[in-house]
């Protein structure tokens, strides 16, 4: 009887162990890798909520293009409740060129093929300090459309923090154009 | 013993009437009443398909707006599995005002404060012969932000269909803006 407690305690203390191991290595996001690496997500043009569009339709301007915002349907309702962004948030931004053409309701503008995306993930606990694309509060990645599996972006201070700068109080994120707010 | 046999026939006849009955009075949309009288759907921008904008930045032209067009996932779903509009589907147009400003990415527009909606819902069983909102395929509607509750549209040939001709060829519908395709 003794034997049979000892060994049900050390299974359960097996179990315990296995359980809070298979926790801490639980990642923190389906789009993050263990160093930090983002990908692109796959299907969030289909089953993510839209936040909005930013048009700059002139080709010779830095941020040329059709922006549309997307996220997950969790952080809207979780940004709504709280005003901000939380753990985990990811933002995914296509950049499309800018197609034109004079039609019965005016002259109108809409997307065409893509160009890039850009995608934020919300980050509350620094967790990847010497990952060059982590800071601020955010992964940073940048993806082009000639290989969507890649993140060009090496630095994000480089390669994405410059056209934030504006939307520094609002996290970094240009929330003005996002109409489900 | 037939007394029994005989209850149990007509409890199952009574069933197969009861459970017939039920389903032809289940309603073709659940934002189409029994007289045709559709309702604007109220969760779309957080769980609804995002399809597309249009954008019109002359405030004098007829199509003035920022226009943002949502569907259920499973009319994208089937849609890009046969190119037609499912019966039921269901698009919701917001038209917003048109807002703009130089930043540093360039001079960029946005949506705004929502004006009207523009809703159509696909109908291949001509359902509603005398409702002067259904024809072409297609139960037509309008809203306005002053009362999202009431479908101003009286007579889709004269409040929506004009706008719609270049696209006839489409169904209807300017589906060259929609990037989900």
């Amino acid at each position: 009887m003794r034997y049979k407690t000892g060994t049900i305690l050390l299974l359960l203390f097996v179990g315990v162990i296995f359980i809070s191991t298979a926790k801490t290595q639980e990642p923190f996001s389906p789009y993050v890798g263990d160093k930090g690496e983002i990908q692109l997500p796959k299907d969030y043009r289909t089953s993510w909520s839209y936040l909005g569009s930013w048009v700059v339709p002139d080709k010779n301007a830095p941020g040329y293009g059709f922006h549309d915002v997307f996220t997950q349907p969790e952080t809207v309702k979780a940004y709504q409740k709280t005003g901000e962004f939380p753990d985990g948030a990811v933002l995914v931004k296509e950049i499309r060129k800018v197609e034109s053409a004079d039609m019965t309701t005016g002259h109108a503008s809409w997307a065409g093929p893509i160009d890039v995306w850009f995608v934020m993930v919300k980050d509350r606990k620094d967790r990847f300090p010497k990952n060059t694309n982590w800071g601020d509060g955010w992964g940073w990645a940048l993806f082009k459309a000639s290989d969507p599996t890649k993140n060009v972006s090496t630095d994000y201070k480089k390669d994405c923090l410059g056209c934030h700068v504006p939307a520094k109080n609002t996290d970094w994120v240009y929330i003005k154009g996002y109409t489900v707010k």
